[in-house]
């Protein structure tokens, strides 16, 4: 199908610098951008699409969240971590069937779509129900089957979370036109065994594969690696050769300087998940320190139960603004920089090469926003205007692979009222409610 | 007219504790609400609104504001603050006219009732421009003429602010069903002289009126007037006898203990702006102290130019989190609290004692929250799906007074799109473009 999108206004490129045609043209063959312009292009189109007073910008990409954690949205709110945790969400999880996984994940991409993500990168349990909902709904993700390892006699080999993850990662990496992809994952240090990381890196480089980490999220976990282990959890996923291979660290709140000169020597890329980060008590990250220092940096929403919604646009409005606040520089975590983590950094850190920007040649990922709102006008800035006036609300369409997912509150590959259906017959088991 | 809204969701009271309706009828005869309950109300009215799947909830009242300042939305994001200020704003402020000063507050106008804000505390030049617009949209506003004074030799009573404000508190203050209010205003303590706050705060008191100022915002204000006057700016506005009138003090970020025990002493209350804090960098602005000592807080957007939007929603979710990020501490700022600054304190603080909240009795001052959204299932705490998870594009209706001004995107008492026309034509005026 050749699609033409016309008179809008599309943010392209964006490596170095994003470019910003006021009013222009976006044409799409089957899964392709294929022109960008301010001149209609040439050609016959099955269909032109006019999209007056719409904003393109390519779709984002949530590096970091748990989605069928949805399911616990406004659990244990302003508990203490550790109550939350332990006598709140672990009990709940504790209960969670399968249904219940593909319930909570369904939710999420409902979510997700409404507010422009394309692409996810989910860690939780039962990852084949997760990567059932992607695949119906069209989306892109990178699903994980989290390796822990809490019993230190155990060899290696014989962790089942191992096997189900390399299982996994064999049966489903890049299924539907490489739109899945299933990543390594070791949870975190505190939760896994020196001889477990060792063996499932090791595996993880054998298969070319990328693996997804948490890394120093909260200071209790980073203080009691180094009272345990004498080093930092960086420096013990490194001893472990985890950092071998291409890595995304979720967090990084309490990562020492030396800790981040380690992360950039290995490539390691890392996520900020602003929201989660500050609800949570666990600090602020220095992802500017870490830009600087040329880190790849991504965006994630961590999982609803600590955020407590998967929305991007709250992701960039804090990274924008909540840095300026402890250093009192205004100057720093400009938009363009925060908008390349959300799209283009974020498709790299999935190992997805051809999308994450507008360009001919990429994948159309795309997401529309609808510019015809009091609280976006005047459009001076159109960077600034994403990252602090814009809600994910005012995202009006959604695209995967030049497929229309989501517009104007109708998704085109899910049946909404079941999904919802369904939603809550998985609460309903859950809390009896 | 007598109005049945049935069927919904409903927080009512909050003096202490909020109170939860899951399914229940809310009666409104004019301005007044007349019954709260889960049952049917007996009696005859005009119009049974059904109103299923929306939660109801006191309008939000934007404590601190800019209104017009959303004409500067997005200038000079990311400059240092003071070329922020004197190379971007300042030039555009000079050349705004009457007519930019309308087209500004309309449009702000537009935008806070779409998310459910029904009052607010304004202050900018030109305010009648403003009463204008709040008057014809039905909505309710505190507004004031800020008083400056940059020449000391002036004898005070020759400043044409100070005449202006007291023309304005005499020819409109309690107009339109006392739904506008008119403050007196000293801008701060840097843009002020003693002589000219003492006699115009002396006024403030004869006339028994609120008095809004912006206090220690920035590091910069707060040291330079402990080197200009050996003192704080709550120390030099107390000394001036500005205290003595009821006080609404904005920002509040550098305020030291001594100020604190100052503010709550004297009765001054504190406007909290967390975004515009954040995005300017001056700080995080030690709301939890407070309120723990008893200062009466409110919450508000600034003006669009530092926000760069006029969402009350986002402000109650930073207001929630940011804390927990600088503190370390997930346990303070609860949202029933956060909740409460934004709708029954804000009420209170612009010294309207029949609103803030759902109560038999109170005003009709509501607005309603469409549950029916991926991101707000499951519903299972509303306090804090509406701190957390909610966008302000969740409201789907807002009422003052009991009319309905807003609902489902459109305007009962406002042409939308002359107001967007005329923006538009304000921001040819300003910009040339």
């Amino acid at each position: 199908m050749r699609r033409l999108l016309s008179n809008c206004g599309i943010l392209s490129d964006g490596d170095t610098e994003y470019r910003y045609i006021k009013k222009g043209y976006l044409a799409i063959d089957g899964d392709t951008i294929t022109y960008i312009g301010e001149s209609k292009p040439d050609g016959e189109f099955d269909q032109i699409k006019d999209m007056t007073g719409k904003l393109l910008i390519p779709g984002l990409v949530n590096t970091h969240t748990h989605s069928p954690m949805c399911l616990l949205r406004g659990i244990g709110s302003d508990l203490p971590l550790q109550n939350w945790l332990f006598d709140k969400v672990f009990p709940i999880e504790d209960r969670m069937t399968k249904e219940d996984i593909l319930a909570g994940s369904q939710l999420a991409i409902l979510e997700m779509l409404a507010c422009g993500t394309t692409s996810f990168s989910d860690m939780y349990m039962e990852p084949e129900m997760t990567v059932g909902a992607v695949s119906k709904a069209g989306m892109k993700a990178n699903i994980c089957r989290p390796v822990q390892e809490f019993d230190g006699d155990e060899r290696p080999q014989d962790n089942y979370r191992v096997k189900e993850s390399l299982e996994l990662f064999d049966k489903l990496n890049g299924a539907d036109n490489d739109r899945i992809r299933v990543d390594f994952c070791i949870h975190a240090e505190y939760t896994c065994t020196e001889a477990v990381a060792r063996y499932y890196g090791q595996l993880c480089r054998e298969h070319g594969g990328n693996m997804h980490i948490h890394l120093s999220e909260t200071q209790k976990e980073h203080q009691e690696c180094i009272e345990k282990y004498g080093k930092t959890p960086a420096k013990w996923f490194a001893d472990a050769g985890v950092f071998e291979s291409r890595t995304m660290a979720a967090h990084c709140v309490w990562v020492t300087r030396d800790d981040m000169e380690l992360l950039k020597e290995k490539g390691v890329s890392v996520i900020h998940n602003p929201t989660s980060n500050m609800k949570l008590g666990s600090g602020f990250a220095h992802v500017q320190e870490m830009m600087d220092m040329g880190i790849l940096l991504g965006l994630g929403t961590d999982g609803a139960a600590s955020n407590n919604n998967l929305n991007m646009f709250e992701e960039m409005h804090l990274a924008s603004i909540l840095h300026n606040g402890y250093t009192g520089d205004p100057t720093i975590m400009r938009p363009a920089d925060v908008f390349r983590m959300a799209t283009l950094n974020g498709a790299k850190i999935q190992g997805r090469v051809n999308t994450g920007k507008l360009q001919v040649g990429m994948r159309a990922d795309i997401a529309a926003i609808n510019l015809d709102a009091p609280h976006l006008y005047p459009a001076l800035d159109v960077l600034a205007l994403i990252c602090y006036s814009a809600q994910g609300s005012d995202v009006c369409m959604t695209m995967v692979d030049g497929q229309i997912l989501y517009e104007n509150g109708e998704y085109f590959t899910i049946d909404r009222e079941q999904v919802m259906a369904e939603a809550k017959a998985a609460v309903k088991r859950l809390y009896g409610i």
